[in-house]
């Protein structure tokens, strides 16, 4: 049920002929209230998309009646006449629903750089507005998709309300954000200042820990919204847990079906001197070629977890560092201990636990390995 | 000829049984005299191999007799045993050559985590200084090798005096230095405190600049001897210059010959603030998988290359940079320009020029492209 598990909210996914492939390609999201509180939370790109700078702007008074979303085009670099069509977009979709332009974020993914044809995106916001129902949201999940393999949906509830979101993103995964479109929706009556602050805390500890390739995209928007019509209003830390579990359960099938992937792979790095230096140790392993190639391979090689490790300014000392895989401890005190043949890696799970033997924080990282496919699809002029 | 090309060297690679694959794996070189100035520079990796510790102390006075050389073995997270290994060795070739242990610096490449058997590199210690000969540099050169396909050497000649020089590294090529072995020597009168500073000018603007892929090495070093044998005592900024010249003819074989690479890509940054901001830049794109795997693809996708420069905090407007590829401008003013279609990327020679449009400084990082065939090599238990 995706974005429309939640009352309240009308959802369309249509084909508007961008996408190269076919297929859905156009998505439309709508608050039917009562509420209209909504927060956002945008790429740490500097070079971002056109429709990042319209949200960012759009969302600055807390209040969003509907969400526009494409694939097919990023509209990145796509100069001026990139930013008229954004514009256009959520003018257009303004004059539809009767609704006001400013109040509608616009999402855009896919290859950029490339025009993103006006005519093919206004005729699918029209279907789109005219396909939009309580059970749409099935088919705006799949019409956000690149080149995922399957659509990313969740649904959660709390006491007497639900949180329902979709997730796209295959490639691209890096921390601030993870390279994403998401867009959650609640039934719960939530004021944008605590959407705002319960959203930025559930990302820090979900979307920016996946780091799948190391690579930022310029078009990452994770937005919420919440219409009230459950008529309750839940404690702040229940509704702020559950959004973070909402969160993660998208970060993890965003992660599963990352390009190309053969492992998924949790760092867990533990014994750090604080929870920033926690992240930053499992980041420089999860951005390591040869590591993440290692894998791939089955092999556990632990020397170049500790040499991707030496290459931050984390507080360690390589000789007191620690490095179990798969629960079988492969390193103790940056010295060799059990075998490394008793590492079995031949799942699709690899768990990397990494005491830095400092301090008592800790940090969870979620990578994937770096396989023939990854290189396969990110070399042929696609994405 | 490589370390033997300058008056007053001896080498020599012998095969210890090392290397599982077999052949020369362990080498050594040794100044005769009548001068003993020396300099190194070594890995910025704080994890660092037994024989970086060994050789950081025994660089400290600047004096230099001999570097041991072995493959086959990082001697790296080795535990207490590892150390003594280097120790042992260097007190071993010091005994055989009546020199002192203190002049002696020690090299190791290979697997981390390994122990590196201690009676054979010292038996290969012992075969080594007996068949040190003038003419042994060549020898040397191929004793360094792990998965080089050829060894790497250079020689170049001054006014009245020679440089020569040997390489090793093809994976784990990354910054601060650019992960290898290298061994520069001349018979060029240089004091010491010369040396480091013509090496460290040398290197920064060479080997530094040298990202292939990203991941920074335990073992690198980079050493240079000077045996005053020509009776030339050169003019400073010429004596930096041939050895900046060496730097990069060697940096440039190592580029050439990185693990599985297709493509040796050259990126130049120009218009930026400053050098430092430059080379930011330059590198954010050499460690960009998705660009690197693009031009695997021989895809001239800018957009990937816009989307790594905004991960930066180099001063730039991503709507003022441009970006040509080959001689091909396919981004103006962050919008597109030319078409793609007219950059030609088959050959394995790529040039990427990113205007930032911001000041008068430059840079240049050299990378290779992300293949298969890295994939491959980096993915077996073997490295």
């Amino acid at each position: 049920m995706s974005v429309t598990a939640a009352a309240g909210f009308e959802a369309a996914g249509v084909e508007a002929g961008l996408k190269a492939s076919g297929g859905l390609d156009v998505a439309l999201v709508v608050n039917r209230g009562p509420r209209f509180d909504a927060a956002a939370v945008f790429t740490s790109n500097r070079a971002q998309a056109h429709p990042i700078i319209w949200s960012k702007q759009a969302i600055d008074d807390g209040v969003v009646t509907a969400i526009a979303l494409n694939s097919g085009g990023a509209n990145c670099f796509t100069g001026p006449q990139g930013f008229y069509v954004t514009h256009a977009t959520a003018e257009h979709v303004a004059e539809i629903l009767d609704i006001s332009a400013g109040d509608i974020l616009v999402c855009s993914t896919g290859l950029i750089g490339e025009p993103l044809p006006q005519e093919k995106v206004l005729a699918g916001m029209t279907a789109a507005a005219t396909a939009l129902s309580t059970t749409g949201g099935d088919d705006a999940s799949r019409a956000i998709m690149t080149t995922d393999s399957k659509p990313k949906t969740v649904t959660a509830t709390g006491t007497g309300y639900t949180i329902g979101g979709m997730a796209k993103g295959a490639g691209m995964l890096a921390p601030g954000l993870a390279t994403m479109l998401v867009v959650i929706t609640t039934d719960a009556a939530v004021a944008s200042a605590e959407l705002d602050r319960a959203l930025r805390d559930a990302t820090r500890v979900s979307f920016d820990r996946l780091d799948s390739d190391g690579c930022m995209s310029t078009n990452d928007q994770v937005s919420v919204m919440a219409s009230g019509a459950s008529g309750v209003t839940p404690e702040p830390q229940e509704f702020a847990a559950l959004l973070t579990s909402v969160c993660n359960d998208l970060a993890e099938q965003l992660q599963a079906d990352a390009e190309g992937s053969s492992h998924e792979i949790r760092i867990e790095v533990v014994g750090a001197l604080s929870e920033d230096e926690a992240v930053v140790v499992g980041r420089s392993v999860a951005r390591n070629n040869l590591f993440k190639a290692a894998i791939f391979g089955n092999d556990p090689n632990w020397g170049r977890v500790l040499a991707a490790i030496g290459t931050t300014d984390a507080a360690f000392d390589p000789y007191a560092v620690d490095v179990s895989m798969n629960g079988v401890r492969v390193c103790h005190a940056g010295a060799p201990d059990r075998s490394r043949d008793e590492v079995d890696l031949t799942g699709r799970s690899v768990h990397v636990l990494i005491d830095l033997a400092t301090g008592d924080a800790e940090a969870t990282i979620l990578t994937n390995d770096l396989t023939h496919d990854y290189v396969h699809e990110n070399s042929a002029y696609s994405s």
